[in-house]
């Protein structure tokens, strides 16, 4: 561990180590404030006189570059950074791969607190006040411990056996999936979990079916491996089966809670999607990513439960539950994915990291996690109950929702013609945030409206807010 | 969130409830121990009479599958876990892409603290000990609170600022890589780093050049995405620049310790690299898995502080520095690539868990991790003398070191034939744990010899552990 200088032969070396440091100080890799090592041990390292070193120092200092505090030792004072890359990426032969990754629109964006407006409907943020902060800080700390014992070793990339074995706990209870611990990969986040499916399913120019309107990273991701994804509409009672293509080998979709539409996939539908896949010998994710609030109705079974012939793949995620930017979710896999799944994780990053999935572990284990979905159950319930009343009450002329019976989001569809992106600009003026409904629908015809998320958004102001709404609505509508 | 349970009709409700609870049982779903709901909770929410619940609790504990504890609740009291699975992998429309993975070898053994013998020779493992715990616990409980002030919200798929500014600053000071904090992208180590910077830069049937021997996570890693990856011979000085084939859109590349042979790149050959690069059009990677631990000698430049035309990206990790299980590393990405690996990075797993994130942030910016490298610096040059000593001398007839100065293993070539794959067997008899250089060896031919780690094995463990591998080679030899 050193600073960085490089001496050549045995001349100049004073003026070497001048022009270095210097350099070192303009490009910005010193930085203001950083501490130069003491001379005596530089000039070991470097192997030169220690008066060569500290008239470097003397000089640089007297330059104004370098600055001595008394008793502490010598510090940089003043840095002008600067950087030249000469070749452009038209030049490379990579030009049109990385152009077709540049292409890429964004993902469905996720923005940051800062960014957020004062009243956000925002799909996919959680609500921030119930975050169990103590529960958490326990099982956090018990994380460290565990790992003190095991430090030094990478961690098994499917995930941690504890976690493995409290997942298959939780989701047995709270949703109905049918799995043992082994069947459990913990993943990054779903997104992970997708993308490694996607990376043993699918090639170049296979076809992936998924819902229309839809999941839009999801989608971005399976054009990235070189997929054809083919959007097949859906109606009240879910995906149309029948319009799955031939040769489709790998099906996405939502079927607790119709990503971004609402509603839940039917029965029959439900059948019918297992026994196509069966016979295209399609694999099926079932992507269930927040149906552990549900409001209205019995619970439905998950899509896995009903599987006996072993084509569904799981996916859930913690990211709804208990908080986003933990990145920890998991794929129950059927055991003809399993080992290319794991294998496929370990090439892509060895294994998540094992402080969060230690505390995720223990706090699944200690009832804290279903502990705190009641709470945020609670809370999810009002703020839908709330929305709900307005759809159907002063907001009604314009909008309607789709019945939902799970989840944190609903989407409302316009009654009459609407200038959404109007609406949406005049709404951010007044600090509301509104998301629209049409980026999700891709080869289907659009149906226009709004996706409501009630994660971020208090319960308190959503009356307010959605006064502005109605407002807003009455003006150019 | 509820016990999950589906009751359809009005008719057979306590029978349809007694076969679903007792499925659930069987087949594991509900575990040994897991506790019931509250009969009146239970009926409410399935709507049904609180007596049909009631009576079906009865009788399952009649059965001894439930056990009623007084004042305490229902609990399962036995099950037996079952799981069908038909669809086997061959009858899948995506066998034949499935197989490709099944088929890849497993990436490079990174065996637990479990199954590691006594004294342990392997390569990538850190050591135990020196781990500092307080620090670390002190960053930390910092992370929770940072994460209790901005919770619900995804965060940066690049990484978080502090950190991204706290790496660019380590390297700076530490490896003289030139670079802002915007050029920086935090991955889960350096496998992301590589599975990124893969995914944006080639296709399948594009050529990867790579060192060979080299390290085989990241040819494997190539393979799945599909390239053609080219070995290239490495003499004394490095990668034999002139054997890099025409065409080669990616040079995958170790400069600072050789993986696994452990020389550093002559500066000739990283001039001769650089320009190669630039003449081919393609990206350079460097891995500078673990040059922070430097021996004897001046540091030499890192590739990417000689790079004036933007073609090396440089990657590293704190997998050796600090901690396998942390899974944090970082890419310092030329303008070309910055913003098409944000995006993969996005559509693989939106970011990185923000818990380890801030901790590490913390514990760079408090100066722990340059106090952490210098302690484990003096450990590891201890054994590595220590290993360099009884290879000069009494293992001498038949092993001798390839000169390295950093990092914490090294390479051991046979100087007379050795039956490696025996004496590796014998040395596991007497809880050695051996290493074989072969493995790295793609299409250049093989050198015999072991790969000798010292990240894992105490200092005082390595003479009576080198008495046995002594006592087998005069055996064997």
């Amino acid at each position: 561990m050193e600073l960085h200088v490089v001496i050549n032969g045995r001349k100049d070396l004073a003026e070497q180590l001048y022009r270095q440091l210097r350099e070192a100080m303009e490009s910005g890799r010193l930085a203001a404030g950083a501490q130069l090592p003491p001379s005596r041990l530089l000039a070991e390292q470097l192997g030169v006189s220690r008066k060569t070193v500290s008239d470097t120092y003397a000089l640089l200092t007297y330059e104004g570059l370098l600055i001595g505090k008394i008793g502490r030792g010598t510090f940089v004072n003043a840095w002008s950074p600067r950087s030249e890359r000469l070749q452009r990426a038209t030049d490379l032969a990579c030009a049109d791969t990385l152009a077709k990754w540049q292409a890429l629109p964004s993902p469905m964006g996720h923005p940051s607190r800062d960014t957020s407006p004062r009243w956000d409907f925002i799909g996919g943020a959680t609500t921030r006040n119930q975050f169990p902060q103590d529960e958490w800080r326990r099982c956090t700390q018990d994380a460290l411990r565990r790992i003190a014992q095991n430090s030094g070793f990478y961690s098994q990339p499917e995930g941690l056996p504890a976690l493995r074995s409290a997942i298959a706990g939780h989701i047995a209870f709270s949703r109905g999936v049918k799995c043992r611990d082994e069947d459990i990969v913990v993943t990054n986040g779903a997104q992970q979990a997708l993308d490694l499916i996607a990376r043993v399913v699918l090639e170049p120019g296979t076809i992936v079916a998924m819902e229309d309107p839809g999941y839009t990273p999801a989608r971005l991701m399976f054009n990235a491996v070189g997929a054809t994804v083919v959007g097949v509409p859906v109606d009240d009672q879910g995906i149309q089966v029948d319009l799955i293509p031939d040769g489709t080998r790998l099906i996405y979709v939502t079927p607790s809670h119709q990503f971004p539409l609402g509603m839940p996939m039917s029965p029959p539908r439900r059948e019918a999607l297992l026994a196509r896949a069966f016979e295209l010998g399609a694999i099926v994710i079932e992507d269930d990513y927040d149906s552990e609030f549900r409001y209205e109705g019995r619970p439905t079974d998950s899509l896995q439960s009903m599987d006996t012939r072993g084509v569904v793949t799981y996916v859930g995620t913690f990211s709804k539950t208990l908080l986003p930017e933990l990145r920890l979710g998991y794929a129950v896999l059927p055991p003809a994915l399993f080992g290319a799944v794991v294998k496929a994780k370990q090439l892509s990053d060895q294994h998540s990291s094992t402080l969060p999935q230690w505390a995720l572990a223990k706090f699944i284990s200690e009832g804290y996690l279903l502990k705190h979905i009641r709470r945020c159950h609670t809370v999810y319930a009002g703020r839908r109950e709330r929305i709900l009343a307005r759809l159907a009450g002063d907001l009604s002329p314009w909008l309607e929702a789709v019945p939902t019976v799970a989840g944190f989001h609903m989407a409302a569809l316009c009654k009459v013609p609407v200038n959404i992106p109007l609406l949406i600009e005049l709404a951010r003026k007044v600090e509301v945030g509104l998301y629209p409904l049409n980026v999700f629908f891709h080869e289907t015809p659009v149906r226009e409206g709004l996706m409501i998320g009630f994660g971020a958004i208090e319960t308190l102001d959503i009356d307010p807010a959605l006064d502005n709404v109605r407002d807003i609505l009455q003006q150019i509508g």
